[in-house]
């Protein structure tokens, strides 16, 4: 925790700041260890101390590493800390306070010769690198929502409900430790896979549907996502298309997952094999998404995000998830998290290439 | 969903706006029945027009009442929708509109002579009142978190885990239907009923161990929340003190829960009882809150609140929360969601007076 606090001390001269607030939760759980839903955390050159209301005064200080000075959370209190602190510059992030918060910071702090700065997710670089502790973490995660996963094929007989399987991963992650799910799963049946973030509803599976299963969990605070789409017999010509198309541009943006490529160069990638075969138009989201303590996080990949020209470093984590969706017929997405690596991406969830819904995995 | 729009045109005067700008996923879900994770209604005198991006455009098409205009999300079209309609005013919700958000909406929008608005949850006001199709609803959600409780009355035994109970209950809710809980079960034995929002734990149920159970679910969308502290036979003296002051408290702000009572008197009603007794500095939370969509939804019932001078009308859902913490000991709260009705309040958990471990109810 206190190396992530010295990390951040060292972009300061880069924000031209002297202090930092941090007041987004899951910033404040990654460099205290304490999960709180309000707080203000001010880090400057040489004091972090930590402002909580009542709900949260007694366990901070008792679980708070004994670096961060904890208060409770009063104006004047905030003031008077950063007036004997000498600050004048102080950074905020901008991605996450809202407009209101920020104006009511301008009128708290603001006051004589101070200024805020606006620092979009200030924590963002640090936080996509991820240290070897976290990574055991995410890899445990992953490989519980692989399991997850691979139990769901063994159920998948006609007739099955999509909000059955939500269900029922849900329940077989969280009995073996899983805090709760990275997102509400995505189960869609038959067209339901055309709409890239369908609800799982009550629709039974049909014979001749394909299946799509977007699902992750989160264990021991971390992350895991993974899309795999599976068919029976008679699917539409249209998905194997499609699935073959979505499995091409994923290898190719894998091909080039090495440290110093872009983010948008991955996107570039994915983007190249679709429009050969004339269907790009149909890709409607981003191919991927830095994860960790949050299922979506720095960075966006995407040619069109503001990181586009932002390169790969190694230990950033990221999803690779191209998808097409021809509306009203079918979708199919393929998913996959993986680490960055010199030696080439670490991919979490290499062994379960396709799936039938048999609970067969061909490869 | 008509009307609701029909309903917030109506404050457009006040405003001092011709138009508002819809993009709280809630609100959102609120008035067009559709859940986005992203999305951007627009609403003026004349029109509703909804931009949402690809994951959502077919759904949206589908779905969305007739009223409603659908278009894809690009910058350019809304800005020709703004410009063709003569918007010159728009209102944007600035208490949760990030700040860098705003800044890209004022570059985008704020150009010429159009102005963006401030204007704090503008839907909170709206969404405060219920309808008797929403009142349906979160008396069924609270129906369900009830037998939730008294199901987990029944495995309330020593040696049970603080988690296996969070667990019992959200499965219990979850296989009868509700979509998920309302905020992550708090359950805390013995001494963790001294921290206020406690996460449950490892920590086993021991003879003479206080018992603090705060649980809802959603169902149907509509959140429910109560919360009860329990005890067997041997509890600190401490804490059967503090249990008797929470429920007078609770009483005595219920006796005045009525429309006109402003929020602010409700709050004072429950101290009043607390500083009698010696213990207000013990009270760490505000009293209350309205519950609706969202578990903590406007208002927030405390006299440190800004709205602790708005009256309590028909209709409103808010919960009655007092609650007594001495640190490192014990703690005790009693919670209640309640409708504000002329002739007195309508208590959803009204049956639910006092639980002990071996699941009777004692008056």
């Amino acid at each position: 925790m206190l190396e992530r606090i010295t990390a951040l001390r060292g972009s300061f001269s880069a924000w031209q700041c002297d202090a930092l607030l941090v007041d987004h939760p899951i910033d404040l759980f990654y460099l205290t260890g304490l999960r709180m839903s309000a707080g203000r955390l001010f880090i400057t050159r040489g004091a972090a101390q930590l402002f909580v209301d009542g709900r949260y005064f007694e366990i901070a200080k008792s679980k708070v590493p004994s670096s961060v000075e904890v208060a409770r959370l009063e104006e004047d209190s905030q003031k008077r800390f950063l007036a004997q602190a000498g600050i004048r510059k102080l950074a905020f992030d901008s991605a996450t306070m809202s407009y209101d918060r920020y104006e009511k910071c301008n009128l708290s702090f603001g006051e004589g010769e101070r200024v805020l700065v606006a620092i979009p997710s200030p924590l963002k670089n640090f936080r996509a690198i991820k240290t070897e502790e976290e990574l055991v973490k995410m890899r445990k995660s992953a490989a519980l929502t692989k399991e997850g996963l691979r139990h769901l094929c063994t159920i998948l007989t006609p007739g099955v409900k999509e909000k059955d399987l939500a269900w029922e991963f849900e329940k077989f992650c969280r009995e073996r430790g899983a805090e709760k799910m990275a997102f509400e799963p995505i189960i869609a049946f038959g067209s339901n896979t055309s709409f890239p973030h369908h609800r799982a509803s009550d629709r039974p599976l049909l014979a001749g549907d394909p299946v799509m299963i977007d699902v992750g969990c989160v264990l021991n605070d971390y992350a895991s996502d993974v899309t795999r789409t599976l068919w029976s017999a008679k699917v539409p010509p249209e998905f194997f298309r499609l699935q073959k198309i979505v499995v091409r541009a994923q290898k190719a943006a894998l091909s080039i997952c090495l440290p110093g490529t872009s983010f948008g160069d991955l996107d570039a990638a994915a983007r190249e094999v679709m429009r050969e075969e004339g269907v790009e138009e149909l890709f409607a989201h981003s191919l991927g998404h830095g994860i960790g303590l949050e299922t979506h996080e720095f960075p966006r990949i995407s040619l069109r995000a503001e990181e586009r020209d932002t390169r790969l470093k190694e230990g950033m984590v990221i999803t690779i998830e191209p998808g097409l969706y021809a509306p009203g017929i079918c979708g199919a997405r393929h998913e996959d998290t993986v680490i960055v690596w010199e030696k080439g991406p670490e991919n979490l969830y290499e062994d379960l290439t396709f799936i039938n819904p048999q609970g067969k995995y061909d490869k």
